[in-house]
């Protein structure tokens, strides 16, 4: 059976038919207003109905940044647009010219799904999904089975706090591990380093072609691979937090693979190198239980939809 | 079905028959040498052939502190018996008279398992079982399902770090969550202030009865009931760490209950209350989510007999 | 001997003539534009010169935010002031009328002087001054003399790191306690509590009159005078540093009196009682030394004037 | 004028002549009980009277672990010896034969002052002085006088706290700088990583030549020397914490030296050198100012028995 599925972001939609083995036949995208939340609704819908001509498809699949109610009917609350315990399921159905089910998921959630039938972790059985960018997104996988909490909420894994005391994150609490292990996080750090360290920051400061305060993640990344010592260091500091902070997921879940995703995989073992090395220096019980693999997601930009397509169909 | 539960301590071993409705019918007690492994074998075989005489019974579960085999037949490592790899499951089942599958189960898991399906999780679905006692013990139901991981070692939570550079741990490593949110870290707490702090300290010190390193756990209980300003302290900033931490576990799996075994549950309210207190001001998205409750555990030392038989007849 | 004392801030300059006992027997002020530094000099030397026609004068002292020479001519780095490597002392000397000899003092070190000869510290040998504002200032005296390390650039104190990968600062480092202990810090957390606990920040919120992000320090002052949870506890939790970190300093310099100036006086009790009961918590060796006092500074926005005036007649 | 300096031990009394140019001219060793004051008197006693025979001497200095009072007659409390408000000047110019004055000073405090006399920093007016041993003792020379605290205990560096509910110190605090950076620190951390991550700690466990818990300082040193990866770490890390905690002094004190002594100088670069990185990379304001030279000790275990004859005289 084949499944739509549909990302949706602050500013834009895509959407996707994704057949039983993962693989996008068809893709439209669409843009949107963040704030008008009826204007989402029609997008989805008419982008939704247009494949639907073209394709059979038996079920809707919705990733949404946002916590997602455990029947997956509604969106909770999002931090990026209106929705307020708002029943997007229903509403999309509403609009919908063939009658399609629709779920609706975490975009995190369907993302980490989607390596999970289709991607990086195919073969497991026990995955953590660690989707770097802006924040820190994640989805988990137990014997099988996507973990998403009693009321939907789980899975939240930037919000596991590692430094107590530790930098301030827009949730408002302190020490969050996405403040230490998100390509916001690198970023923060390559800027502070070009203030308290400026003769070791040159090379950065020269590819931003702006001053500290124009520093990017693919400045860094690209001076790390041009051997540049302190861009080196602030990817294996980054690496070291996501190591880490996974080794204190293993000690909870004990997964068999961790999977990265988001655009710091971009540097490739400059970042996995590290994340290896502090994971399995942090590991409790090191040498009498295997290692997880850590691995780069395969899916990039396309997993929302995928994953969510998925989801749809069980 | 009734079953029998095991559980294996250093030198002690509780055996009991169950019943479907968590009841143990009978129970015996025997000593063992925890570094005589032939010997810990033979007693508890001694013990199922003698309870089942008495008792029909269709499944036999240990209890053992350690790593267990995700096909629950071995303990991989055990911290205080001498079993490396070691099938004990078999061992058991060939000294054994009655023909009865015996199954493994970490203690922990057991005891979590025990709340879970006749205790103070018994209507729950998402379940996060702290035990604290010398460490911290833990136990993960996720959608009435005992996580166990990949390879048999999840819900290591006591592992889980929450300070960077902070107090070292037996595993090794340092800042470990046992290491602040256990009674073993209450009672060093109290020793620590009554160096630092004397003069607050005298109370707990008179009731140690000999110095500063002769106070224990239940020294801070008694004295925080006496209304002892440094012991409500202690018991409060140990509240604090379990509430902390568990908003971390709760990042990750969206629990419904907290469940606190443990000699500390002695104390009540006066580590209830910070613990609920930490939890809450700690929780990510507090105000867009329920919130989890956080109740002591019912049923004591004998969970483990309870749940590792009933884990025994799944 | 009488002489000036000058306060030199980004926009405003305060110039008064400090007789010996610290009092100040005329003021003037002025306007400045931050990023004139020309401007700023011919400013201070009309104001000097003026009050110099009044009164006689022996010195003159300048008070300015940055690292000051040791000779104490020049200002090496401002924060705020287009300063760098400039030779202030001279430029005011060639623009004053009449010939009296100019010295330069960093600001907080002329604040704390003031205190030290004239203030809450008047009979102390030993002082560490905190100012707890925007950032944290400081001063320290030992035995009877200000410190001013070897490159002028002692008494940073709000630079000592007392969380590490806590908070990020301005100076690109992490975790410096002017990020924990400056008005500026309790004003962050009281708006990351109205995001994190909205429940408990309704106060707070109200009256702020704007939502979360425009809560000021008066604000958690007036909600903690009135009783508010929260609000006591923010305020409890900024002395709760300021006293940490006052013991630490005490391990290298052994004060005999801590002096808190800066806005945050405001709140009296509600800070100086959880500054003291930190201070004393965390003492080294408390019980086999005396505990130095905590006391409000006296001067208030004088203390600038008056510590310039009286250091540059020495 | 020569003058005798003494360096009172736990059970080791080294007692010397020295020079005005911090030469030791005659030296004489005693063993002592420590818990027997009254012996430990009489031996001090006995040596200063038998090398005042043979040499004329003006003064005499004791070098003592534990806090002195500010008059240099009395050691008010020490860890290792049983003096409680001991006047310890005064005891031994009563069983002296000859006429001479007696002063007493914390050891630290006389080892720093050999280096900034007569050795590392002789020609700085700025110093601090680490002695990284089994703990952390400090000197700070301020404008070249000895920065004694109003109560005498000043300088003691080892308990600025550097990690908030870091590591548990005897001094009933936590997070303690000497537990970081110490020796006992180094070989706590290299016994901790042969358990967490025994294949990378093989070849320290071999130099230790039984077990994890018998790995010292020497053996960490020794394996670095050869590469040993996880021991130039381990040194590396040492090294780290040092330097990190001596930009936190700097940015109260702003040194131009810092002077590391004790048994760690052995291992040379391997320490110093992630030292002054770390010391660079964490000191507020670089490039507004110069950077201290990071350097080793001179006068290794003599240095008690130099500064105190040279304090003696003053």
């Amino acid at each position: 059976m084949h499944a739509i599925g549909v990302d949706i972001g602050g500013t834009k939609i895509a959407v996707g038919v994704v057949d039983e083995a993962g693989r996008i036949l068809a893709q439209v995208r669409r843009e949107t207003v963040a704030d008008d939340v009826a204007d989402i609704d029609r997008v989805i819908a008419e982008a939704c109905t247009e494949l639907a001509k073209e394709h059979e498809v038996g079920a809707i699949g919705l990733a949404a940044a946002g916590f997602v109610s455990p029947d997956r009917r509604s969106v909770l609350f999002a931090p990026n647009i209106a929705w307020r315990e708002y029943p997007l399921a229903q509403r999309i159905e509403d609009l919908l010219e063939p009658d399609v089910p629709v779920v609706v998921e975490n975009d995190a959630n369907a993302a980490g799904w989607a390596e999970f039938r289709f991607g990086a972790a195919r073969e497991a059985t026990d995955m953590l999904m660690l989707t770097v960018g802006t924040g820190l997104g994640g989805a988990i996988v137990v014997d099988r089975e996507l973990v998403r909490g009693k009321w939907g909420v789980a899975a939240e894994v930037g919000h596991m706090r590692v430094v107590p005391g530790g930098h301030y994150c827009g949730c408002g609490h302190e020490g969050c591990w996405e403040q230490y292990a998100s390509g916001t996080a690198l970023v923060r750090d390559a800027r502070q380093a070009a203030i308290a360290q400026p003769a070791r920051a040159q090379r950065l400061v020269e590819l931003a072609d702006g001053g500290p305060a124009t520093i990017t993640g693919p400045c860094v990344t690209q001076a790390a691979q041009e051997g540049d010592e302190l861009a080196v260091e602030l990817l294996s500091n980054l690496g070291r937090w996501i190591g880490e902070g996974s080794a204190s997921v293993a000690a909870l879940l004990d997964p068999e693979l961790i999977v990265i995703g988001g655009g710091v995989g971009a540097a490739g073992d400059l970042l996995l190198s590290p994340v290896r090395k502090a994971y399995e220096a942090q590991l409790s019980a090191l040498g009498h239980r295997p290692v997880a693999s850590i691995e780069l997601a395969q899916h990039g930009n396309e997993a929302g939809i995928i994953g969510a397509a998925d989801l749809a169909r069980r």
